[in-house]
């Protein structure tokens, strides 16, 4: 393909545009979390315009939707480009829905131009990244990639009671596309939600390699009372083991900061949560992340001892019911040379990065060579209805995304 | 009345047991939360009984039962019993019920030996005692007595975001009995929700007053944002405010328990609460204790100080946005000698001791003499399905209340 091809911007920012609508909230954010009824809003938008880009549409069973384009050689392996068209509570507008539509950007460009890849392109949106209506995030592709079992993913329960396979019942978008087939290679195009590239004025990122993340769910299990009645002293607070916790969390990412540590009680959940009962019952969600594996276990056996001195300061029991890892996982070599070679040749200045979050790309890697592209957003702000960029921003990984998914798929 | 007249125990426990099978819980508590279907079944019954008692039932605005039982006089105002029969989400069995089935039960005692006393006696049932429905607790004695409005208490919110006037409405139970007419008196009794009498073997508590009681309502203000990729040090997290806030009021209790001191963090409300993002809003209710008005001065200078210093921490603003006040209010020493006088001349041991908890008499005692008695519950345990009590341990009190409530209505 011409070096000098380039997407339509005012044709991809149009659809940004446009999603945006959809499950937009009065703040300027999107509340669009998995399988709700914006959600689907937002699914048969996309699958709409895929079948008028000429592409074939199918779902797996965890309702992940695929839109394929034939190439030349449809025995090979398709290279897939995608992330989530779902958004947080409160979440931006661009977080995973930016790498969605540069998709089916790059397609339009390709069907405006008559280019047929060697290898089928496809682009997929998986369902359940963001982790907010049921958890851990990356559901469909950790299942896709076999980390989670269907049966395990279809019994997640959001904060309602309602499970992950009622919510996809409800919406009948169930399919039966293969998980784990086989693909040539995964691309991911992605704000950065740090401010590196914002703050340098450089529009690419190219993504290395993911910070070790974990979520540790930690239970405490107190004792009911009256907040007016019961002795200072003989109280077993499953609030206050919850507090400490969450306060120690904090410091233990101070402490780690000047690495780029971060640890956070993103949820604090407590039953019954009410102003004259002392809580026999909370929940602390524990999110711990370092860049250096080896930091990273030192923050984990800081936190280790954090939830023992907490539940110890609230006289509680506690139990750990879940403890996830997402990242470390390096990209692939060949495929990050690719994409600096695509700046290259665009003359598109890049700096070579991190992920911070997590993302898609950290599963489907396991399953085949992937990598990502990160676009600017403003001081790094996301997961904040304030989560901002801009078509100008986004345009050189656009292209960077087109010019490398082209030379792979023609390869 | 003869001094040997005593009420009907099992009678009485029968309407306790009773009343235990309206919201039960499986682990053998009550969820009968003020103005649900249950509480309204609980209603019907005890109207029901009220009228096979033979008495007038009218209701008033906010949905508090009144059922009179006419006089020799019936111009001068009435002796008023009572308590409350709603409950905690997952409280207990006797937490205010016990106060309305014995003045039911006292009534039944006079119908049985055909005693008419001078002054028309009244059982009262205060809707929302509780207040962990409708925040604050106490809302229809404090409505009553001319704390609140009625405009106010019918805007108070459920987390549902239902009305006090909505939920009132869907039941169907809102009367036009005057509020803050004329008592000639009222008695509550009660558990103690304390331990005194469980440890001393003694079986009534005669209520002098009651500790001086605060709960304060402070919203933190901070910023969303991933906690994934947010730096450490540019973070405004209102979970962090809020836990800081919470483990302080706990030290603040810890320091000032020698005295019977008590700080608590009952509920801690945050949005969205979801694990990936930092908190941008929470809420914290603190609750603030002590029986010496000075020392409690000095604990919410404490409290202030904790709040501001909690808010710096998370780097967020903070509202304080309710700040309610009950106790102190000393009961009417010609109520409480009267108690104790029929102790003594029914030859009951007695304790005379403050009231740890807010009740409904709080806001009475401000419109006309009132005092409570109590009766022991094991151990103290209280707004906890384990609250416990028996018959045999209740009944001097409810013959205490027989005997003082007569001897006032025929004075």
């Amino acid at each position: 393909m011409d070096l000098t091809a380039r997407v339509n911007g005012s044709r991809f920012w149009g659809t940004v545009e446009r999603s945006a609508e959809i499950g937009a909230t009065s703040d300027g954010g999107l509340d669009r979390q998995t399988l709700t009824p914006a959600d689907k809003q937002m699914r048969d938008l996309f699958v709409g315009w895929c079948a008028d880009a000429g592409l074939e549409i199918s779902t797996d069973p965890l309702g992940s939707i695929f839109a394929r384009r034939a190439g030349r050689d449809n025995n090979l392996p398709p290279v897939v480009m995608g992330s989530h068209l779902d958004s947080q509570e409160n979440g931006g507008r661009y977080d995973g829905i930016l790498g969605v539509l540069a998709a089916l950007e790059v397609i339009r460009t390709l069907n405006d131009i008559g280019h047929i890849t060697r290898r089928p392109l496809e682009i997929v949106n998986w369902t359940n990244e963001e982790g907010c209506r049921f958890s851990p995030p990356m559901l469909a592709s950790g299942c896709f990639a076999d980390a989670y079992s269907i049966d395990w993913v279809y019994q997640r329960q959001d904060q309602a009671g309602t499970t992950f396979k009622q919510a996809l019942d409800a919406l009948d978008i169930a399919g039966t596309a293969p998980l784990g087939r086989k693909f040539d290679c995964y691309f991911e195009l992605h704000i950065e939600q740090g401010s590196r590239l914002d703050d340098t004025g450089v529009k690419v990122g190219v993504v290395t390699h993911g910070y070790h993340s974990n979520r540790v769910v930690v239970q405490f299990f107190g004792e009911a009372g009256h907040t007016g009645t019961a002795p200072m002293g003989t109280r077993r607070s499953a609030m206050v083991a919850a507090a400490h916790l969450a306060v120690k969390l904090d410091q233990i990412g101070l402490r780690f900061s000047d690495t780029g540590g971060m640890a956070t009680a993103g949820q604090i959940l407590a039953l019954p949560n009410r102003a004259g009962v002392i809580t026999p019952w909370s929940q602390v969600v524990c999110d711990v992340r370092h860049d250096d594996m080896g930091t990273e276990q030192e923050m984990l056996r800081e936190l280790e001892q954090a939830i023992e001195e907490a539940a110890a300061l609230g006289r509680c029991q506690f139990k750990i019911v879940d403890n996830w890892k997402w990242g470390g996982e390096l990209f692939d070599g060949g495929l990050v040379d690719l994409i600096k070679t695509s700046c290259e040749k665009l003359d598109f200045p890049y700096l070579t990065l991190p992920s911070l979050a997590a993302h898609d790309a950290y599963f489907v890697a396991s399953t085949c060579p992937a990598a990502m592209i990160f676009t600017p957003c403003r001081a790094g702000v996301t997961h904040n209805p304030n989560e901002f960029t801009t078509c100008e921003d986004s345009l050189p990984g656009v292209n960077v995304l087109l010019h490398s998914a082209v030379r792979r798929a023609d390869r």
